[in-house]
């Protein structure tokens, strides 16, 4: 008998595992895999438990991988909500609860279809489910954490689909096959404080700063690539904190993001900012100290059978070919990334973090699809 | 007998008349004055004592005006002074306590020289005392105030010496003929707050706002003009108070402080930033708001009689000629320089506001000795 993803859904739903708490949830899921044959771990890191689960044989050259969470984001003002966002109620055609987009209907969808096939069509190969509990968190013990032991292990996936939800507003219409890299750069430029009435005896870091931030801001990264938009850059706060119209301030800060393609790295753009730097400084007569944090690089699977065969299993189902995409924010895809090829598909996203969050009974059902033929395209 | 400016200084040290409490400073003067013949009026306006006094005739051609204030700024902690702050301790060749420099010292003098001026040679015409108790407070009630009520009485100083502090560091060596205006103007930029990711669907108010800074703080108001140096501009703060990488804020803001010369108005300057913000955001598509407060607009007593009635009677008695400046920051000349021509000339200083100020005793017989020669030779 097929298992029924809505009904695993509810169950995920029904534990309020919100980062870091797990409260059952992966049980869940481990219950439905080791009965279906699956070798299941428990990869526990950090206070965050995460499930390592594989059915067939350890290093197969043919091992197709599936990636989530069970972790959900807080629920915000219960009182908000319509209904009981951890009650998984069923109504108006919808599963309602935290988590039933982002993304507990996602791993769902791919635990049902991977039981359902190894148990019908046993294949020649793996099957690989890397199901974490901290992506909504730090993500330092999660996907990480089941990645770095997999490393130890010698488990491998030849290629590997997050599930998340990819699509803006209709189900089928866009995959991600990339991510643009993010990082955040805090300036803090020092002058010599000073009277206002006396500029000539101060140095104004402010006015070092806005010069700086203004050839930041107007300097063209790149006019996109292949699959990227344009590189992004945006003074996100400007802060100095003196309240004395009499006074030039000794020192200002500033705090800009960069959301970058694969024209560019982190570390050379920490480069390119601290060059700038160093010349506004030379003409002002200000030390800046420029602190970069790169959240991720960026990163892109190009079109080629992965993007291929998921693609064409979205269109057989859905009957839209969808969009290969590189945008938005992050995922644990820029983990993944580094193991194997890997792409990104899943539901409409709209609800997501969201009062209400809520998911069509018939998406979760036409997720299950289209990942059942994945794999069993996969494995053809 | 000669009125003793450092007796009379002591008197006035003894009274706490910080702003805006006059503590009986006033009355050590008035009855200085009133015993020497003066007809004097006390000018209260909105709970500041004022005083004034004239000896000679209302309405003469002929009349000298001196300017100066009893009010003093606060002690901070006495604890950190080395002696009571209105003890007025003679020790070392000083009188030490609050005011001692700025200005009861410069009202001794000048209310001495005016009394043994007029008892020994009445002159024909009139010499005339505005002092105030609303110098270092806000100064809407002083000698704005003493301003108002001779207008209202017909009363009129022809020129007017205002006996602030004006040598950095020897007597003598330097006067005021006019000072810079000073100018205040907050920007308010607002933009449409988004997703840093995403900034083309935002419109992030801090790209415009460093523009515009960079923009203001890199034009050259003016060279400077025959008194004057050039005028300056210092943005003395930027905030914005958004603490999250990911979010373009909606709002950011600057304050800047404009020092200008007597090429500027207050007007001409607001229009300008008006100019320059819109053209801003009209590249931007921000909307600006310019809120300017003119703190007062430059003014200059042209070298002529007065300056050089002031500068030879200096020079006669420090043997030192003094430099005609517009430098520092703002005084009550400001408000006379309505009512007739007014130049500044008094003590150095060095100690004013600071903890343990003090006047050497030998400046202040100079300083009456200065005043009593500008009377002289002013009725000559």
């Amino acid at each position: 008998m097929p298992l029924d993803p809505v009904s695993l859904l509810k169950d995920l739903v029904r534990c309020p595992s919100v980062t870091p708490a797990d409260a059952g949830a992966l049980g869940h899921v481990e219950a439905a895999l080791a009965a279906a044959g699956f070798e299941c771990h428990r990869v526990p890191r950090g206070g965050i438990d995460n499930l390592y689960a594989r059915w067939g044989a350890k290093g197969h050259a043919r091992s197709f991988g599936f990636n989530g969470h069970t972790d959900v984001v807080p629920v915000g003002d219960p009182a908000s909500w319509s209904t009981d966002p951890f009650g998984a109620e069923e109504r108006d055609g919808h599963v309602w609860g935290r988590g039933t987009t982002d993304m507990k209907s996602g791993v769902a969808a791919f635990v049902a279809a991977a039981v359902d096939f190894v148990t019908e069509t046993p294949p020649d190969g793996a099957v690989i489910l890397a199901i974490t509990g901290d992506e909504e968190g730090a993500s330092v013990d999660g996907t990480r954490a089941l990645l770095d032991w997999m490393d130890t292990r010698g488990e491998r996936m030849a290629v590997c689909l997050v599930g998340e939800p990819t699509c803006p507003d209709r189900m089928g219409e866009m995959m991600k096959i990339g991510r643009r890299g993010s990082l955040n750069a805090q300036l803090t430029v020092r002058g010599v404080q000073g009277h206002s009435a006396y500029p000539h005896r101060a140095v104004n870091p402010l006015h070092a700063l806005v010069r700086l931030c203004d050839r930041l801001a107007s300097h063209p990264l790149d006019h996109g690539t292949d699959h990227f938009d344009p590189s992004t850059l945006a003074i996100v706060t400007i802060d100095t904190g003196n309240p004395a119209t009499n006074v030039i301030p000794a020192e200002a800060r500033a705090t800009l993001n960069i959301r970058f393609n694969d024209s560019h790295s982190g570390a050379a753009l920490t480069d390119w900012l601290g060059t700038e730097a160093a010349e506004t400084d030379a003409a002002f007569g200000t030390r800046t100290e420029v602190a970069v944090t790169v959240s991720g690089e960026s990163f892109l699977t190009p079109p080629g059978p992965l993007t291929d065969l998921v693609s064409a299993a979205v269109a057989a189902e859905c009957g839209v070919t969808p969009v290969l995409s590189t945008s938005g924010g992050t995922s644990d895809a820029r983990f993944v990334k580094d193991h194997c090829p890997v792409v990104e598909f899943g539901l409409v996203g709209r609800t997501m973090h969201a009062v209400d969050e809520r998911v069509a009974v018939g998406d979760v059902h036409a997720l299950k699809a289209i990942y059942g033929r994945i794999l069993r395209d996969y494995f053809a």
